[in-house]
C-alpha cells in the first residue's frame, strides 16, 4: 500500500543546535523567537518531504497556522535545543505536524521538555507557487487517531475563518500620506542591541550603527522611487554618546532634498536604555545620507522631485541643497587640483 | 626609541571577505552599510592595536567621527571586498585611521577603488570605559605630514563642537506618553526581506516572522516592567498571506492586556511590497503573546497594572482578560484530566 | 556498570538544518566550511555530553584535531544536511567522535553520504580551563573495535607531535606577482573574534576557525583558476592552541601544489591578542585543503599548473606532490578492500 511507504519515508525529523549569545537577551534566556524558528524549520523539512513523496508537482510546504504553543521552561545559552516534529494528521490540502522541543544542558546532563507545538501546512506547486497540491494521506495506528485529527483540523479551520473576517487596523497610520512627500517615505526601525553588536566591553561598535543608518536611509529612498536604489556618499558623522548592551536603538530618516539624480535622507539614531531607566532615551547620532537610483545596467536614473508640506520642510530643503551644491563644487575644485 | 617600536607594530591592516547574498539588495548591489560595516572593523583593530602599545591601562578605540564618504562604485555579489587601513594623525587623545575600500572580481580578476574613509576614534580604559587615556605618538615621514593631520585633526574638532550643539528633534514622538499607558510601550520594528529569510522560492519562512514577532513583543514587554522578561506562550497565529522576497515588513505590538504576574501584547505584521508598487501595503499575520517578568532566580515578579486610555483600549483590556481566563481555565482541566 | 550507563547516555546524535544563500557560493554549491562547522558542533555536543557523565569537575570538549576528510558530492542550497556523530574510542585524556554528513533533497527524496569526518576532543575543567581531565570509558562491541581505535589513537598522537615541530612562516606580499604564481593567488584574511565565535567560556569553536580556512583557500582556489571551484578534501588538522575571545585572527593561504584536475592550499591560522599585548602573536592551525574546479554540469575541469618561482616553493611543490601521489595510492587500496 501507498501509505505505508510514505509513512516510512516521513516518520519524524530531529533538528538540534547550541544556543549561542546572539540566541538570548543579557540575562542569558534564549529568546521565545529562537524556538519558534526552529519549530518552524522542522515542521517545513518534514512537511516538505512528505508531500514530494508521490507522483505529480514538486511542491513546498508553506506555514498556514500554528496552534497556541506555551514555553514551560526559560533555555539558557550553553544548552541544546532539540526540536523534534512528526506527521500526526493530513487533510485534503494541508498537514499538521507536532513539534517537542528539549532542553538539554550538556554539562550536568539535566533535560526538559520545554515546548509542544502543532503547525498546519499547506503544499504550493514549484510550478505555480498560487496552486495548492493534494497531500499524500498518512497512516494512522487506529481510527481514533484519524477521528481526533479530523477534530483538530475542523476547529482550526473554523478560526482560521473567523480571524480572516476580523481585520486590526494598521497601528501608527492616522492618515495615510501623498506619494514623494516627506511623510510618505520617511521610516523608523528599532533595534535590539545584541552581544554580536558589541564590543567585548559592552558598548555597541560604531560600524553596527552606520549598517543600521544605511539600512533606514535605503528603505526610505526606495519607497520615494521604488526602483534600485544605492548609496552615493555619506556626510560626516559624529559619534557623541555610546550605546551600550541591552539598549533598544530607534533609527529614523525622512527625506530632506532632492536633485534631478540623487536624494538626501536625514538619518536620526535614538538609544533607549530599556532597563536602567533612569538615564533615559537620548539622540546618540545623526547624519545625512545621499542615495541615486540605478536602472538595469547600473545608470543612474532621474529621481521624481519632494514634495514640501509645510515651512520646515522647505527650510530643511533649502539646507540640503547648500550642502549639494558645496558638495558639487568641492569635486570640481578636487578634480582640477589632479589634472 | 619608543615610537619607532609602534610604527613598527601598527604599521596597517587589511581585511577582506566575500561579499554574500545577505550583504546585497535583490539586484545584486552591497549595501553601503556592509562596506561602512567594514570599514570600522579595520579601524577599531588598528585604533585598538596602537593604543595598547605602550604601558599602563589596557583600553579599546571606540569610534567618535568619520568623515564624508563617497562611494565611487557599486560592488557585487561574489566579489571580494579588501579594507587597509593604516593611521595616519595621532593627538593627545585620538586616532586618525584611513580607510581604503577596493572591491575584487576573483573570477575576472578585476579590481576597482569604490570608497576612502577617515575615521577618528578615542582610546577608552577597561577599567573605566568613561576615562579617556593617552594616544602613543606615531612618527611621521615628515613635518609636512604632520602638519597637514593637525588641520585636519583641528578641522574635526570644530565640527564636532558644532553639530554637538545642533539638535535635531525626535522625529515620531508628538506628546511624550505617560509610564504604564499603551502608547508608552507600543512599538514597532521594519525588516528588509533577505534572501536568508526566504525559501528557494523567494517567500519568507514562517519561521523568520515569527522571531520577528517575538522580538518587537519582546521589547514592548520590557519597556512596560523595565526587567527580564520571557514568552510564556503564544496564541494560535494564522498566515493568511505569503510575503515575498524584496518586500518590508513593519512589525507593530501593542499592550492589550496586564494581571497579576503576565503581560498580554498584540502583534501586527504588514507587508510593503517596495517594488511592484501595484500590489499595495497589506495585513499578513497578527497574534498575541504573553509575556512574563522574571528576577535573578528565574521567579516570576508582579507586573504593573497597564493604564487603558479611552474606550478603544477598555475594549481591548477586556478581550485579553477573556483570552486569559479562558487559557487559565483551560489549563485546568487539562491538569485534571492528566490526575 | 558506569560504562553501560555511558553508552546509554550518549549513544549518538542528529544535527540536520537547510542549507541557505549564505552557507553557498554564488553557483549555489555548499561551502565545505559550512559542512565543517556543521561537523564540528555535533562532535562538541556529543564530547561535552560524554566527559560529564561521571562525578568530579564539569567540563567542555576542545577540538584537538580533525581527521583527513573527503567531500565526496556537492551539496545545493535548499537541501538538508544531516549530521550524525557517534563516539567510537576513548583514551584516557582524549575522545574520537566519527561523524557522516548525508544530503537529502527533500523534493525529491534523494540522499546522498557527502562526507565522513574523525574528530578528537579533550575534555577541560570549567573550573580551570588549562586543567585537562579524565574521559569516562565506552564500552566496545568486541575486543577488535577497542583494537582498532588504539591504533587510530597511536597514529593520530605521533602526527600530532610532528606537525607541532614543523614551523611555516608568516606570509607578506612583496611585489604584484604574475598569474599563476604562488604569490599571485595568495591570500589572507584577518577577523576580529565576536561571543557568538566563542563557546561559553570564552575561546573560539574550532568549527568557526575551520570555516574562516575555508575561506580562505577558496578565494586562493578561485583566484587561481577563475571558475566555480569546491572543497575536495582537507587534510589533517591539529588544534595546537585555544584561541581566546577578543584576539583577531589572520588566516592566510597559499598554492602548495596542482595536479591536472586539483589544487592543494596551504592554510596558516595566527591568532593575535589585540589588547593583552604581552602574550605576543602565535601559530594557532595549519592546514592543507584541497580544491577541484567544476563546469556548469559539476564535471571537474583542468587546472592551470602552478608557477614555481624559487627553491622554497619548488620544496612545496614537491612536498604537496608526495602527499597527492600518497592519498591517490591509499584510495586505491581502500576501494580494492570493499571489493
Amino acid at each position: 500500500m501507498m501509505s505505508v511507504s510514505n509513512a516510512q519515508a516521513t516518520p519524524s525529523i530531529q533538528i538540534c543546535r547550541i544556543m549561542r549569545p546572539d540566541d538570548a537577551n543579557i540575562i542569558g534566556n534564549v529568546h521565545g523567537g529562537t524556538i519558534l524558528k526552529m519549530i518552524e524549520e522542522a515542521g517545513c523539512i518534514i512537511g516538505t518531504r512528505h508531500c514530494n513523496t508521490q507522483h505529480g508537482d514538486r511542491c513546498v510546504a508553506a506555514l498556514a497556522r500554528v496552534e497556541r504553543t506555551d514555553f514551560l521552561y526559560p533555555m539558557f545559552i550553553g544548552e541544546v535545543a532539540h526540536a523534534s516534529a512528526e506527521i500526526t494528521y493530513t487533510s485534503k490540502h494541508s498537514v499538521e505536524v507536532q513539534v517537542n522541543v528539549l532542553s538539554e544542558n550538556i554539562v550536568t546532563g539535566a533535560k526538559k521538555v520545554t515546548n509542544k507545538a502543532a503547525l498546519w501546512y499547506v503544499p504550493l506547486s514549484l510550478q505555480n507557487v498560487d496552486k495548492i497540491i493534494e497531500v499524500p494521506p498518512i497512516e494512522y495506528c487506529g481510527p481514533e487517531q484519524e477521528e481526533a485529527g479530523k477534530k483538530r483540523y475542523e476547529a482550526q479551520k473554523l478560526d482560521r475563518l473567523e480571524t480572516k473576517e476580523r481585520n486590526g487596523e494598521v497601528i501608527t497610520h492616522v492618515s495615510l500620506p501623498e506619494p514623494y512627500t516627506v511623510g510618505f517615505s520617511q521610516s523608523s526601525l528599532i533595534h535590539l542591541v545584541g552581544p554580536s553588536d558589541c564590543t567585548l566591553h559592552g558598548f555597541v561598535h560604531g560600524g553596527v550603527t552606520m549598517k543600521l543608518m544605511d539600512e533606514v536611509a535605503g528603505i526610505v529612498a526606495a519607497r520615494h522611487c521604488k526602483t534600485n536604489i544605492v548609496t552615493a556618499s555619506v556626510d560626516a558623522i559624529n559619534f557623541h554618546r555610546k550605546i551600550k548592551k541591552g539598549c533598544v536603538i530607534t533609527v529614523s530618516g525622512r527625506m530632506t532634498f532632492t536633485s534631478n539624480k540623487s536624494m538626501e535622507i536625514e538619518v536620526f539614531v535614538d538609544a533607549d536604555p530599556l532597563v536602567e531607566v533612569e538615564k533615559g532615551k537620548y539622540r546618540a547620532v545623526t547624519a545625512f545620507f545621499t542615495y541615486i537610483s540605478l536602472d538595469k545596467d547600473s545608470k543612474p536614473l532621474p529621481v521624481p522631485p519632494l514634495k514640501m508640506e509645510g515651512e520646515e520642510e522647505q527650510k530643511r530643503f533649502e539646507e540640503g541643497k547648500a550642502r549639494y551644491l558645496q558638495n558639487k563644487a568641492k569635486r570640481l575644485t578636487d578634480k582640477e587640483r589632479q589634472q
